[in-house]
């Protein structure tokens, strides 16, 4: 009755989570929003009423104009012609999945990964080829043999402050990527939603600036640093690649809302843009520091973590191992909540002992007090071979 | 290298097109546009701050409730709880082909029918069911026996004001369609932009609200009465559609953006809404009259034709059969456009000698103009034999 892919529909479990976190009185780690305190303010008073209009399936010009001088800035070859914006670069993602997979296409990524980019490509059909993520990004040799091996329809990765894991790739290891990607074809989806949220000095080189050959794909967002609400994002590719992802777009809505693009091209183009970053980065790094500090506190005997240079998350690796799907029910019984770490591999069913827990948008007291509840509903959980014998 | 579906991306026509007729001095009947001189206002100015952070899958709950209780008043049973705010309805059909449609699934539907559907389901694969659409609509009977012969895994229907013919269909065919729906299951896919644009009364019945037992989806639109710009269209849809569209939903973009949802519930519940609907009708019903004269006037011996009961497009029949796409190719070299009828219908490879002639966005003068333009094109046109002769 219905197509083949709606039997590998998920995503439940996250809708139920983020629906359990919002309850009030719920201290949560789970999502990745943004903090209202330091979003911009959204301002449409000065709205063109041309605006009300069809638009065009790429985008407004003023705002595409944009993006291709701030990804020229970066060292990526991208003519205005070649941007497309997105309905937040969840969309790209929908493009991606529509261009790239069949049932069984393989496609190669991070293990682990950004799970609804797992959900969207598993929608689609996609074999799974998951390289193991290090602090320093996934082994260059290892994507050769795997290429050599399997060939994949294309390589995702989050080089940069990953989601989950917090990592950013080392400079040799980006280079070493895009080598390998340039002698074998490969097609690179590269997702950059975090660039700006940078609180210690790491090498941010985009990926696709450094191949020579390869076709590839970027997407970046303006909803970590401007408005989610609004739904913005966009891609820049190559050439063949652009063209499709567009004729894409149009049969999936005609075109991305033209009231956030104008927003958009407003705040990226304001004189205070760049304040707003620091204002932003300031935040988030006293609060990255407040959640190190309450992980070094309470957690020291119970799990491990690196402290990320950017991004929303730290990712700890629990010593006692068991499926933290069952730690949040207790979790939640206690008024705190956070993302088990299961759905970010693709291989969902393996217990992995690890907790993501997001530090934007709790508040300093809700992080003390929310990282002491969870230490000790954890301290309090039974180990997966008590688990498995109830 | 890509997808399976991607040698099925067409599409490039219609864009081509639409920049084409997009140039200053063609007067063009070829697209769908409302006209700018009947919008609402797009005041933005008391947005809620609220309005900044990610939203839910399913929409805003006072949008959602609007859209409940106006679909009540139509008699179609659905609680706010089964309402999808979308990225337009083009977002709806995005999600059925997701929902229903594997390479080879069987999907019936009106010859002609909206080219963007078409596009959307021929690209996830769909193996095309059409039914000839009369001016009452589809024959049941037909329905029937496809039915018994060839089960689709839906059927996608337009009953009013249907783009491009600008039929409404009889009251005892919808019942009949329901009926047969009814006794087979068939899942039914209705579609309904035009439904506020009637300028004589006609029966609008919703089939969807006559079925007791199938499945069905309904896309509403308020690109046509509001503002197409800001994207916001809606699904209704039975328990189990409604649950699978959401989680679809949710991989395709996460959720639709929240300033066009807070501006439709405001327009919405306007207490001008009911006036503003006036004031559309009045002008579209002169502007479909001044055409109607004009066609009477330019086209007599050369087109047959119905006037719609409401819509925004006249289907006119050529005397001497044509590709109309050569045609477009003449008119434009005269500064006019219109839209070839072959890529309404799923066998587009066939001549169909029929142009859709949009109303609703060019004056009275540019129709009048464009119209004697056109005829006088059609009229210098080589006949198909010729045309295959040089």
């Amino acid at each position: 009755m219905y197509s083949e892919r709606v039997s590998r529909l998920t995503g439940s479990l996250i809708r139920e989570i983020l629906a359990l976190t919002q309850k009030p009185g719920v201290i949560s780690f789970a999502g990745g929003l943004p903090a209202a305190e330091v979003m911009p303010a959204l301002d449409l008073a000065d709205v063109p009423q041309d605006l009300r209009q069809y638009g065009t399936t790429e985008g407004e010009p003023a705002l595409r104009e944009r993006v291709a001088a701030d990804l020229a800035a970066l060292g990526i070859a991208s003519a205005p012609e070649r941007v497309l914006i997105t309905a937040g670069s969840q969309q790209g993602i929908d493009l991606v999945s529509k261009l790239f997979i069949d049932p069984g296409t393989p496609v190669a990524l991070e293990a682990p990964s950004y799970l609804a980019a797992i959900q969207s490509f598993r929608f689609f059909g996609a074999r799974f080829l998951p390289l193991a993520l290090s602090p320093r990004g996934i082994d260059p040799d290892a994507l050769r043999r795997l290429i050599a091996h399997d060939r994949p329809a294309f390589i995702y990765l989050i080089p940069n402050f990953q989601n989950p894991a917090g990592y950013s790739y080392a400079r040799d290891v980006r280079r070493a990527i895009a080598q390998v990607l340039d002698e074998s074809g490969v097609p690179l989806v590269e997702d950059e939603p975090y660039r700006e949220l940078m609180y210690d000095p790491v090498d941010r080189t985009p990926i696709v600036s450094l191949l020579k050959q390869a076709p590839w794909i970027y997407y970046g967002s303006l909803s970590k640093t401007g408005l989610p609400g609004l739904r913005i994002g966009y891609t820049a590719a190559s050439p063949d690649l652009h063209t499709l992802l567009v004729r894409i777009k149009q049969s999936t809505d005609l075109h991305t809302n033209r009231v956030g693009q104008w927003w958009a091209t407003r705040f990226l183009t304001s004189p205070d843009y760049p304040a707003h970053l620091e204002r932003l980065r300031t935040r988030y790094r006293q609060q990255r520091d407040t959640m190190a500090a309450a992980l070094t506190r309470h957690f020291h005997d119970i799990g491990d973590w690196e402290v990320p240079a950017g991004g929303l998350f730290f990712w700890v690796k629990l010593r006692q191992m068991c499926d933290t799907r069952a730690l949040l029910t207790a979790a939640l019984a206690q008024g705190v909540a956070f993302m088990p770490g299961e759905p970010f591999y693709t291989d969902q069913d393996a217990p992995r002992g690890m907790l993501r827990l997001n530090f934007s948008h709790a508040t300093a007291e809700q992080i003390e007090q929310g990282m002491a509840k969870l230490a000790a509903v954890i301290r309090a959980a039974p180990t997966l071979e008590q688990a498995a014998a109830t």
